[in-house]
């Protein structure tokens, strides 16, 4: 007898070697595995992640879920049992018991990236580990409307680093925003898509920022998209500016399919 | 020919064991002293800081002098260049060229410290290093009308850790503030005072929080100081929520001067 729960967490990735499990590496699936196998006194328990995140990346929504052995814990006593011996960069937000039939990855609908760029020409020290960095100037109104290229069904093959296992690289985009927190002096970037494929975000905030300042013209997108082909763009935005935001298991909501528009 | 800079610089004191120089210890002193030192191909400059930070308290606006040999550099020059060669976590604001008969220690007037709780029942991982932690109820208007009766001129032994080498342990406090960040779930508290004693903000914030837990009557503190005794307050609060937000080198604008409504 397992009780399936599903669980909303956020982590400070700066300290881990990423999401997934790995010997001998610092992980968030390695830290929360561990933690219940301390609950269970030794009993094995297996934590799915909504998708993995790279080492230096961080979420703010991620979603798990693990079947947990013996006698079932009301959700809000299995909240506070994990939080109180997580370490503290790991933070469980909401707890839910689920139908076995639920799967934290194959249930998704679609997931939400935040990027952060610092534009200053020395990072705040308290963001260093918090955002990207790109002293460089920028013209948002040029993003802005180059990021609309972005939304729709497209082939994303060339803004996946090469050497994926995914063969299938269609993904349907929802939405994509770029706005500046003027007060933070940083650019935010917000993508809602089906699936991301592997650094895809990363790749994307990349090539904005390449439009943004004038080296790459504002309509290259359609182009780079038909090409399939990852050499178009070459840079990828650091780990540290990226935010796994939220993954959605409804529908997406109205207001962010611009697909539909 | 030395020519004096004054600078202000924010640092992360997360992974500094603190201000003060300290053989075999990562400082912000050290830092900047081996950075100068660096620069003048070996000659020792030697850094003054208005005062000392303990390990893991932050500074947004902390002030130094130094004498640099040699040629004049332009002050945004040395800004730039020092900002250069600093690690992430420390970064110069400000630039300026003074005379020799200033000094950052004696000619301040007074600084002021800020002080961040959450109050979360688990510290949001963002904000581990960046907050003080008190996961229990708290009035906030018992804390405000509390800490109006520190404002003036006293005697603060009571809020400051024996053993200390100063004697004379009378200074004004200009200003006191608490008040609530709803969004983030912290308080915040704001002291403007001549000078502060070793561990006194984190002594002060520890006693308000008990006041404002009712662990501690709301009409403590003037009993309290007339004690001019430590086992009074036994608590300190965590060096993590605490800033050294600006030192005053003119005087205190009328607007942080409670002490004379």
């Amino acid at each position: 007898m397992t009780t399936r729960y599903k669980m909303t967490l956020a982590y400070d990735g700066h300290l881990f070697h990423g999401f997934q499990s790995q010997p001998g590496q610092r992980t968030v699936q390695g830290t929360i595995e561990a933690a219940l196998t301390k609950m269970t006194k030794g009993k094995v328990v297996l934590v799915e992640g909504s998708g993995r995140t790279d080492a230096g990346v961080h979420a703010l929504g991620q979603v798990i879920h693990f079947d947990y052995p013996g006698a079932k814990i009301p959700p809000e006593r299995m909240l506070f049992a994990l939080n109180s011996i997580m370490p503290l960069d790991i933070a469980f937000r909401q707890s839910e018991i689920v139908d076995e039939s639920f799967h934290v990855r194959y249930n998704a609908k679609g997931k939400w990236y935040r990027y952060r760029v610092s534009l200053d020409h020395f990072v705040d020290p308290f963001k260093r580990f918090y955002s990207g960095h790109y002293p460089y100037p920028v013209d948002l109104v040029k993003m802005q409307i180059a990021a609309r290229d972005l939304v729709g069904t497209h082939d994303f093959t060339s803004f996946t680093a090469s050497g994926g296992q995914i063969k299938n690289k269609v993904r349907t985009m929802y939405y994509v925003n770029v706005k500046k927190d003027d007060t933070a002096n940083e650019l935010i970037f917000d993508f809602i898509c089906s699936g991301f494929l592997y650094n895809m975000v990363r790749i994307l905030v990349a090539m904005l920022l390449e439009i943004g300042n004038g080296k790459r013209p504002r309509d290259d997108i359609p182009r780079v998209i038909a090409a399939c082909d990852r050499e178009q763009v070459r840079e990828t935005a650091q780990a540290s500016g990226l935010f796994l935001y939220h993954v959605f298991y409804g529908e997406i909501p109205q207001k962010y399919r611009q697909d539909l528009e």
